[in-house]
């Protein structure tokens, strides 16, 4: 009994192993219910759970919360995570990374270009009809419709509902914790200047954010780049050490699903890293901004969750998820939460109050959870796509991560190939993405490129990431 | 026959400057119509006529263009303009100007405090109900709603009114020339950012306007404060010889009703002050946020007028005259255009889409022109008010500027009054102004203080003068 029982769910298991192969059913695609294939198979609920759980043993299908399960990985190949990020020195170009970032982002409004560079998603997956309802309401609802100066801490009712996010991943905190900024750059520019004066050094990832690196040099910072791990993010141990010997005032670091590794830092690390700023009382600025896009079951923590002496300055807003144009960001600066606020009031007095009034009365009816779990599904399927289709279209030697949330890839080609140079030539097929240069002050990962997944999965996209790959196969 | 007509328009005339002798008729407000004086006088056209032009002679009425005659100064007695402010050295005092700041602006959302202490107008004299509407139709017209990113030099109709602003007072200016930004502040951090670098130096007015003091601080900038003169603005031969000696990398001055002295630049100078920066070849950041609020006939023009090699960088924003809370702002950055396109991708990528649609729709449909005529008028009434009332209930050695336009004014006490001190002391009778303190950086004006007569006249505002009157009184 008990062996034709095992046979039974074997040979289903087998059968959807064979269809995975032959790519019948694709990465991320999501397949039957334990109920309906049950029925399908004319056999038992048990038997039907057994395959799904001896195929997710194999890792080839994972179960999502309140979802179901859905294809993870194709068994036939799966391409290598990069290591470590070490240097990749080459010879210095002639070109600044401040030129390149320009040149990359200057097709940013040009519809006819396919962009595989921007980590943001397309508006046609935002919630604009509720956002818009929210605007209405906070015209009536606001002094005046909102057209004054608000409080220089920011909204009160926004304040009050980014708190209540907050259960999600730590302590209670209250409306009077976060002090509201025009987006997450705002944000980390206000922390920054908040806790450093120009000539310190600061603390960044390697690779970094470009955004970042920009930001600090244009505020006269130093930048210490520290070696990152694509599973376990930021090297704890060359930290420590380099603190007292670069003499860093603060860390800048993105702890989940950071960009453009997609690492997502586990929670004992980031309570050891809590430790160590600590012990040299300095800042860490926590950049969580792709913290609420993960596909696992739960919202990882945060270093904030484990702050204790106000060290930690979390950063993050609505620009990745809701409403780029809303300019809706936030920081909670502990013990930095005064001069977090002298910062705001000589940069600008007062955020857009009408679009804050509106973005608080969203969070507060509930749109955020609801807009969120179909946001989270779709960005998963889409990380897998892309990373299938790369795994088919690019070298066999092409290594890329694997990430847990957020929305971008990261992908490291073989030395030679110079992926700004890439970028020349894909950009004449009307496709563009990030080349890795960007991403250090250094001048490494000239063999690596930034691949966002925010855009839905398409024959365009599938058609976009072949010619990049036709086109690394010419320069092999 | 031409004596009698004499006599009849001196005595029509003497009977309205014993009016205002004795205030009846108030400084501020407007007499009756040349056909009412008229009618009401049994007196001909032109002998009303003559009346007016007479007390227009005496300097006690003035026309104001499509409006009337107004009573621009009580005979008796005028407080003295205060001469080019000169260093009045103090001992150091303990308390920070920074810290000073952040305790003036701490009651700014405060209802209870009587607020001459903030340069901008309340919301109830601005359009809200138009901006309103114009949020609705932004709504509608723009993709999604207006959720997405801008382009990153901004909206584009909105910089096409922008251009179109520039009608009154200069060039022919293109939505090409400008970039929009998250209100002035953000315009001139931007352009400070473009055109200079950490330890750099910069030449300001003496005394500045605090928030331009506090954000060359904190981009670790060297300020040198130029001498200043209520009438004509910063000393031109002074600059002249401090431009090579400080090594000065770029001006920034308000030059149309500048905050807080009020002085307005005279077209001549604003000439030879583009020919200084074109002869160093240096960035003149030319804040005309007050430029659209003038009393006279006519908007006075401004450097970027007489720009030919595009070293002048104007900035402007909607937030005193329009809608504080939209964060509508802007930039004309001549020749350093791309930089401050590169820095404003740095900084924060996008302004608010939806607000500057909004903004931009407002000044379309030519709002902006009938909003302003009538925000002038009652400006230039208050103006009025407000400095009798300092003149009546302040010490007889008070000096006070005498702006025409702006919203502030500039009061000089005797040297040992220690306004800091004041401020303190109105405080607790729910009174606040600017200490003269805050705008050097260099421990000056402790004598001095800035008054904003941005609130509609009223018994409290007449009482809150008084009040101050009675403690500088209680000082001397």
């Amino acid at each position: 009994m008990i062996k034709t029982a095992d046979h039974l769910y074997l040979q289903v298991a087998d059968k959807i192993e064979q269809m995975i192969e032959k790519d019948v059913m694709k990465m991320g695609e999501k397949l039957p219910s334990v109920r309906m294939l049950s029925k399908q198979q004319g056999i038992s609920l048990t038997t039907a759970f057994q395959a799904y759980y001896h195929l997710e043993g194999k890792g080839l299908i994972e179960s999502r919360p309140k979802s179901g399960y859905y294809i993870c990985r194709n068994a036939r190949r799966m391409a290598p995570m990069p290591g470590t990020c070490a240097p990749v020195r080459k010879p210095a170009s002639d070109v600044t990374v401040s030129d390149m970032v320009m040149e990359v982002f200057s097709h940013i409004t040009n519809d006819n270009i396919l962009k595989f560079s921007v980590a943001t998603l397309p508006v046609s997956v935002l919630p604009s009809a509720k956002m818009a309802k929210a605007v209405v309401h906070a015209l009536r609802e606001q002094e005046a419709g909102g057209i004054g100066y608000e409080p220089l801490q920011g909204n009160e009712l926004l304040r009050g509902q980014i708190a209540r996010l907050s259960l999600g991943w730590g302590e209670v905190f209250t409306a009077d914790d976060v002090v509201t900024t025009h987006g997450c750059m705002d944000a980390l520019t206000l922390c920054l200047t908040a806790t450093t004066q120009p000539g310190d050094t600061i603390a960044l990832e390697s690779p970094s954010y470009y955004g970042a690196l920009q930001l600090a040099e244009g505020l006269g910072l130093k930048v210490l780049e520290v070696p990152t791990n694509p599973i376990t993010g930021v090297d704890l141990d060359y930290l420590d050490k380099a603190i007292p010997r670069h003499k860093i005032k603060a860390c800048l670091f993105v702890t989940n699903f950071n960009n453009p590794l997609g690492c997502c830092m586990p929670d004992q690390h980031k309570q050891e890293l809590v430790k160590i700023v600590e012990k040299y009382d300095i800042a860490l600025i926590e950049d969580d901004i792709y913290g609420d896009l993960y596909f696992g079951k739960q919202r990882p923590l945060t270093c904030k969750t484990f702050d204790k002496q106000g060290n930690v300055l979390l950063c993050n807003s609505l620009s990745k998820s809701v409403a780029p144009g809303y300019r809706v960001g936030w920081t909670m600066p502990g013990k930095y939460k005064d001069k977090v606020l002298r910062m705001k009031h000589h940069h600008a007095i007062s955020c857009t109050s009408l679009t804050h009034a509106a973005a608080g009365h969203f969070l507060e009816i509930g749109r955020y959870d609801f807009h969120l779990r179909n946001l989270r599904k779709m960005l998963h399927t889409q990380s897998l796509r892309y990373a299938q289709a790369i795994c088919e279209y690019f070298p066999e030697s092409t290594r890329v991560t694997r990430p847990q949330g957020g929305c971008v890839l990261w992908v490291e080609l073989e030395d030679h190939i110079n992926t700004f140079e890439l970028f020349q030539q894909t950009l004449k097929h009307k496709i563009a993405f990030c080349p890795g240069r960007l991403f250090s002050l250094q001048n490494r990962y000239n063999n690596c490129m930034r691949i966002s997944y925010g855009n839905p999965w398409s024959k365009q996209v599938e058609e976009g990431l072949k010619t990049i790959g036709k086109l690394i196969h010419k320069m092999q």
